[in-house]
């Protein structure tokens, strides 16, 4: 796959339920930028996938759960997921998060 | 290496010159996330790398050139650079990126 510049306003957002949406933004094989927009007590299930995460809190507030601890994070705050690591979080004021995902997630792609 | 959350607080930037500084935030062997901040009228020299890259407009406005074309971006656009892609920006309004990298930029870590 090519370079490419994508456009925040071309991208609709996917509805995920329980106050969760989804956009994919730039990605190439390698690696894929995902925004999840959470409204405030949405909740991120606790999951897992082979893909290492990366992930920046745009804004808002949440709690992640690594590992089985707990994690307030806020704007700015970063967390990474090795491979398997269960992770989770709930949302405590609304916000953004920035999830980068090695490799793509070809299941976000339709 | 393990999963980590990288408090924004707790990572001081590295002053690069020319008006942008960089600070290295979560990361694996896989994929390493980066802040850079520009003031206005900054330059990110074109280069290029092995890496692919992904990068999120947090703030600010840029005008990137890929391939020897030009793409004015605001916040919430986003960048996907393939191996060896030549890329730079310009920073027409004080503002900051999201790198990604995959894999690690081991040439960031002290």
């Amino acid at each position: 796959m090519e370079s490419s510049v994508i456009y925040s306003r071309d991208v609709a957002p996917e509805v995920l339920g329980g106050g969760v949406t989804r956009r994919v933004l730039a990605w190439l094989p390698t690696q894929m930028m995902v925004e999840v927009r959470f409204e405030t007590d949405a909740i991120g299930a606790a999951h897992s996938h082979p893909h290492t995460q990366c992930t920046y809190v745009r804004e808002g507030r949440f709690v992640f759960t690594v590992a089985g601890r707990d994690y307030p994070v806020g704007a700015g705050d970063t967390l990474a997921f090795a491979s398997g690591e269960t992770h989770g979080c709930i949302c405590r004021e609304a916000g953004v998060l920035i999830d980068v995902f090695t490799p793509a997630r070809e299941d976000f792609i339709k």
